[in-house]
Parts: structure tokens; C-alpha cells; sequence
């Protein structure tokens, strides 16, 4: 293990591949100071065209044979900044989420590798490998970087770490001496009506949410994280999403989730700062300022079902048209919707902020499919992110409410569940992951 | 269930959805009759620039705004020809693989089944949606098209149907009167050494391939083939690939797998027709003329023990470095193999076609992670796919000698299996899959 916390030095992992920079003509005008290891890698066939549409309308060429590798501005997202990427930042095409337990009971441990994470994730996010000597150091070593991102662009990569009610009391005990510290805001979700949760698939003491156009950059991620962890932390679960549900880009289309509707048609989008610091980043002057509460769910759709369902019923129980989107009783997706005309247990008029005194969250779920079930049906659902600035009045009520009345639950069951505070953002080279939380 | 075996009338598809045709300009040059119904959807910010990958050097353009969907020809492929789509085509991004057994013994249901996918097969690899009616059809009828896929472009999407033992003779019964049919080259795989097979990721009467460069293109495709079959087949298996580990795609890069090294770089590539009428497509007169054989493995990799592994050890077992991905002694990845410079059990010296008279096979494969194990791994690894003119002088001799004397044995275990008759291609309307098996 030779990961360091330093910022890595990117002049040196530019140099390293001097053999692999064949072929392709490179075209960097970013303003930052060097290039990633991985854009100097020769394409000469390979799809490069990624990050387009997360970042809303970039023009992309991609030429025969010879390909012009958008420069890092495009396809990688700042690491640095007052809150942590992968929230408000528009929403990549696909997730790698995965929650981790934590092995030992030694504070200091924990934060070293929570030092290590930090550098490895900033490395990454901007297209280079983890650690100086990347895959090419001593033949005795193991390599620093697993390998199978080398050639990748970033893809938009983002790593967004939370931390879970169990980091700070885990069978009554204050392992780190952070118990003071958990925020009343990360409340433990109490049990709703219909879950039928699989504690292997709920909790964790630490989550690190990986989203990236490339699903290759998002797994090479995760998978790098937990090497680095190994003996210290180590995988509680895992969860992919191929398809992203929801958008965050201002005017973006509305992705369909596995029903084959349209939901969250007015979320938050990356540009609506007022509606971000009202609904998403959470106050004060206490380690989670400028932070946010994820809630995630794995919500396993029942598609057989909903696929022998007439039009009307779907409809009615959405709320929407399938084709369009629009509310029942509207045009267009985006037209205001009329409430009254809906059905009174469909989703939509449930969920609506004017049926719950305003309150909105930001939502980026993804579509999964892991396989079938072993009964002749595709294990197959969302896997819902929502992040808030306060649970308590965000995702708790909303469910409370949807758990009890939403028509959808005769097509849907919650059976993964977790809450996390999500720190802000990393800022300067000496800061790390949760540094308030642990300084 | 409204689904007919006939060919979709572009014209009605196109004209079905009147309202969702906002916003975006559809360039359409292509020299097809229509265009598909997902090229009107309008787009307003989301990313379009799919394909140009495995289509080998396309121009897209995105815009702000106001995007340019590229053609038909370019992002699907074509459904008919003397073989089927999938195989030689250059490697997709995603895989949606499926198997299903036959619940029925009714011969004529079945092939009526073969009739139905065959027609939602070539609309769907076309960008269209299934059935007539879309989604906008009846209010009490289940739409035809689960509508998740509406939208999006066709992806250069391919599905690939094979034919497996059990579709032939199972449990002593020929329910199909198709026993005598059974190719001798459809042979039971041999129990390897080693193998750990997983009964619920092994076997199937019949799968599908699908392949495509969205996943929710893929998914959509395999989720309406299941929802078709509803009553006649039942989902066995299936299995997600998010990353291409082999490329068929001439003069391409070739993928790293989760190991992080290139493997299979002689591939066949897809403008290679002698290699592939020498290793790939079927012959003789029979009714799999032009068709090929397909092994499915799924390959667990211990990723975490991969990991801890010396640099120098890893590039010793594959027989490759791993940054260049050039064979041990040589300098770049498509330098020739100087065979007995590579260690005796490395795995490329015992793969490689001349230290098996010639042996070669076609890899179609794809990374897996399917969340995590319960130990605190991920659960994640190879689904191998190979297409071969004949399995007993393909992959069974290939792993028979691999499986006993490889040096990646250590960090990989085969733990499901199946083998396929794939038929030759669709050619006119009145074919359809398997029907050179059943009429």
C-alpha cells in the first residue's frame, strides 16, 4: 500500500506511459497545468464522446481513425469546491454505489485512510490513476492503480462520501468519540408501512456514491477505494445503475424509469442555487455546513406485473401520460400541474411539493437490473437517491405519506434502505473527507 | 397480448405520437422509408452521440440545445442477412444476456413465440417500439412497448438468439420433435477441472443476446422479449456486462478487462470473412448453415486477491505487461507472440491459436459487478461469450488444456456455463428465428 495523501503530481503521471502515446492526436485547452495519464493514450477506433450530454450541450467531434479527446474541463468535474460533487453536479449516466463497514476501532486508522480516499478520489475524478507509479512501478509490488480505467477519459467522474448513523454509535458503542457530533438531522428511518428490508442490502457506516458516463470509470473507482480500504473497511454492499432516472441539467430531457414513465420532472437543477441552499445544503456553523442527507433506496419494481397493466390504470396511477409525460389533464411534460384532476392515491399528486407544504428533494436514482429473481422475473427496480438538507423534513414525511396511500405500491417494495451525511466539500491540499468531523 | 408476428408499419409509428415531436431538429439522411418514432421525440438537452464508437469513426455533432440525431444507418444495424447480428459485429458497449426455458410442450406455441420475437426483434433493433399501438394505444389494454426505451436512439442495439441442448431433449423427451435436428457440434460441455458451476447461472432452452451501446436500450429489448414470452418461456438466467472486454472492431483498441490487461487482441475482427467462414459461421446444408456456436461462461474474478498480487507476477500469469498490454519480451501490444519467451502456463502462451494448432475463437465478452458477495468482495468478474464454428474444436479443447495448466486459475473461477445453437440470419419477411429448426 503506498497511496498518499498528497495531491498527486501530475507532471509525473503525464511523463510516465511514454509508450502509450500513439496514435490519436490529443487537443488540450484546458486551463489546467498538465494533461492526465490517460488522455495521452493513443485511440484509434474507440468511442470518445462522452460527457456531452452531463454537461449540457458541448460540442463533441469525433473524427475517423484520428479523434479529438475533449479537453479535462469537459469531461472532468472539480474535485475542490463549498459542497462535494455528484449532488447538485448534472446527473452522469451511471452509478457505482457502494456502503462499507468499518473494520476497526482505531480513530487514527480510520482517518489515514479517510487521507487516502481523499487523494485517490481527486486523482481520479481528474483522469489519473491512483498513486505516483501507476501501473508500471516495482515488479514486486502490487500496482498502485488496478488498471482497467488506463486509456479511460474521466467520463465526468464524481465520489460523493457519506457518513452512516453507525460511524458514530455501532452496538452502543462511541468507537471514533464522534458521538456528539452526529447531527440530529441524520435521523435513523423509521420503518414504513410495506418495506420488507434485506439487512444485506441496508445500512453502512460510510457510503461512496461513484456516478460517471462510463460505467468502466465508475467501477474502477469504487473498486480502487476498497483496495485502498482493505483490512480497514470492507464492503457491506454494492449497487450498480445502468440508466439514470432523473435529471439535474437545467432544461434536460426526463429520463424513464423501468415503468416507462417520466417521474421528478421539476427537480432541482444544477443551476437553481436558491432552491439548492433552501432544499439540499444543509446550515449552520457545525461540521455539516454545506453538506447534505442522502437517503438511498433500493425499490425493486415489480415490471411483470405493472407489463400485464392497461394504459389507463398506469396512467391513473402515476398521474401522467406515458408518451408525453404530461400531468393527467395537461399538455406538455412541463405544464403546471392540476392537482385536483388527478387521482387522489397517484404518485405524482401525492409527491407534489403543494401536497406536502413545499417540500422538495433533490432525487438522482438510478435504474438496476441484477439479474433475475430465481422465480422467472428480472430482479429489476430503481435505485433511489435523494439528497436534503434536513430527512426530518424531506424524504421521512414524504414517505410516510407515499408508504401509506401511493397506488404505486401495489407495483413496488422498498427492500434496501440507508441514510448518510454527506460532508461538504473538500477544500486546499491539507483538507481531506470529513476533516471537520474528525480535527 | 396484441403482439403480430408481421413487420411494423413505419408510416403508423411514425405518425403515432404527434404531441412528442417538440423541440429538436431530426436530420434524417438515411435511405430507409421513415423514420423511427424515437427520432421524433424531441431532445432538449440530454446526450446523443451514441454509436460512433462501434461504428469505427463517426461524425456527431451535439449542439446546445438544438441536437442532431445522427441517421439510422449509422446507430442500428441491420436485422436481416445470411447471419445473425451480434456476432461479427463490432463489439457494443452493454450486454443484456438472458436465458429462458420453454414451459410448454406445444410445438406450435412455440414457434408462434419465434414468430413474435422475430417481429419485435427487427423493430426494436430498428429504434422502433413493439407492437402497433406503442404506448398511446388502448386505455384498458397493457401497452404494447413497456415505453422505457421511447426516445432513445436504437443504439446499433443486436439481438442474437442460440438454440441450447435442452431445447433439443430434456428429461429424456424430445417435446419438440426436434431431437433428430440436435447438431452433433451442439455437444454437452465436459465437466472442467476446477469448475464451480452455479446450476440457477447455467443452462437455458434458448437465450437472447442483447448487445448495445445504451444499457437501457438493451434492458428494454430483453425486458419485452420476456413480456412476450409471458406464459410460454419463463427468464432462467440473466446477466448484465456494463464494460466490452474484446473488440471486433478492426484496428480498435482493445479493452482492458478487471484485471486492468488487454487480452484476446488478435481477435476476429468483423471485416475478416475468411477467419470468420474458417473459425466462426457453421457450413454444411443443415439448417445452422451460416449460423455459429455460442459458449457462455460466466467467470468469477477475486479481484481483491488479483489486487495484492505483484506487478511482476500479474504480467507473468497473463504473459503481457500490463500498461502496453505487448506480450512478455516484445515492445507494443500487436507485436508478434515470441511464444517460448512467455512462462510455460502464462495464460496468453496456452491460449494463443499456435500453441493449439490454430484453435481460434471469437470473444464477444463483458465485465460484470453484480453488487457484492456477503464477504465483503465484489461480486464481479468476466461473462465470457464466444461464438465458434464448432465448440469441439473451440472452446472445449481450448479449456480443457486452460483449466488444468493455467496460471490465472488461481485468480478465477468458472462458476456458470451454457452452450447455444445461434441460427443463421433472418432473410424476408415470412422468416423468422429457428424457423430453418421448426418448419
Amino acid at each position: 500500500m503506498t497511496e498518499k495523501p498528497d495531491v498527486p503530481e501530475q507532471d509525473e503521471a503525464a511523463a510516465a506511459p511514454s509508450d502509450d502515446d500513439s496514435g490519436a492526436a490529443v487537443a488540450e485547452t484546458g486551463a489546467r497545468r498538465g494533461v492526465s495519464r490517460r488522455a495521452l493514450i493513443g485511440w484509434t477506433g474507440g468511442a470518445l464522446a462522452v460527457g456531452a450530454g452531463a454537461a449540457g450541450g458541448v460540442a463533441a467531434a469525433v473524427g475517423g481513425g484520428t479523434e479529438t479527446v475533449a479537453n479535462s474541463t469537459v469531461t472532468s468535474v472539480p474535485f475542490e469546491g463549498p459542497h462535494q460533487a455528484g449532488i447538485v453536479t448534472p446527473v452522469q449516466d451511471r452509478l457505482h454505489f457502494v456502503t462499507f463497514d468499518v473494520l476497526t476501532d482505531d480513530r487514527a486508522k480510520l482517518v489515514r485512510l479517510l487521507q487516502q480516499w481523499t487523494a485517490a478520489a481527486r486523482a481520479m475524478t481528474q483522469g489519473q490513476p491512483v498513486g505516483k507509479g501507476a501501473v508500471d512501478g516495482i515488479p514486486e509490488a502490487p500496482p498502485d492503480d488496478t488498471g482497467e480505467a488506463l486509456g479511460l477519459p474521466p467520463a465526468n467522474l464524481t465520489l460523493t462520501i457519506g457518513f452512516g448513523p453507525t460511524l458514530f454509535v455501532k452496538d452502543n458503542k462511541d468507537r471514533f468519540g464522534i458521538a456528539a457530533k452526529r447531527p440530529v438531522a441524520l435521523a435513523d428511518l423509521p420503518p414504513f408501512p410495506a418495506d420488507n428490508l434485506d439487512p444485506n442490502r441496508s445500512g453502512g457506516d460510510i457510503c461512496v456514491q461513484a456516478c460517471a458516463d462510463d460505467p468502466q470509470v465508475a467501477v474502477h473507482a469504487i473498486r480502487n477505494l476498497a483496495r485502498i480500504g482493505f483490512g480497514t473497511v470492507a464492503v457491506r454492499w454494492s449497487q450498480l445503475g445502468f440508466g439514470k432516472t432523473s435529471s439535474t441539467t437545467p432544461d434536460a430531457q426526463t429520463p424513464r424509469n423501468l415503468f416507462g414513465f417520466k417521474d421528478g420532472t421539476r427537480n432541482i437543477a444544477s443551476d437553481e442555487t436558491s432552491r439548492q441552499d433552501e432544499f439540499v445544503w444543509a446550515d449552520g456553523s457545525d461540521w455539516m455546513a454545506g453538506g447534505s442527507y442522502l437517503v438511498a433506496r433500493r425499490i425493486r419494481m415489480h415490471i411483470e406485473t405493472w407489463d400485464r397493466t392497461g394504459l389507463g390504470e398506469q396512467e391513473t396511477v402515476i398521474g401522467r401520460t406515458k408518451g408525453e409525460g404530461a400531468p393527467m389533464g395537461a399538455v406538455k411534460e412541463h405544464d403546471p400541474v392540476p392537482l385536483k384532476v388527478l387521482d387522489e392515491r397517484s404518485h405524482v399528486r401525492l409527491s407534489h411539493p403543494d401536497s406536502n407544504d413545499g417540500i422538495t428533494i433533490l432525487r438522482r436514482g438510478y435504474s438496476f437490473v441484477d439479474g433475475s429473481d430465481g422465480l422467472g422475473r428480472l430482479d429489476a427496480g430503481l435505485f433511489f437517491l435523494a439528497y436534503q438538507r434536513d430527512p426530518r423534513r424531506g424524504f421521512i414525511p414524504l414517505q410516510q405519506k407515499l408508504a401509506s396511500q401511493d397506488r404505486l405500491n401495489e407495483y413496488i417494495q422498498h427492500v434496501g434502505s440507508a441514510i448518510f451525511a454527506c460532508p461538504p466539500g473538500v477544500r486546499g491540499a491539507d483538507d481531506y473527507w470529513g476533516k471537520g468531523l474528525f480535527a
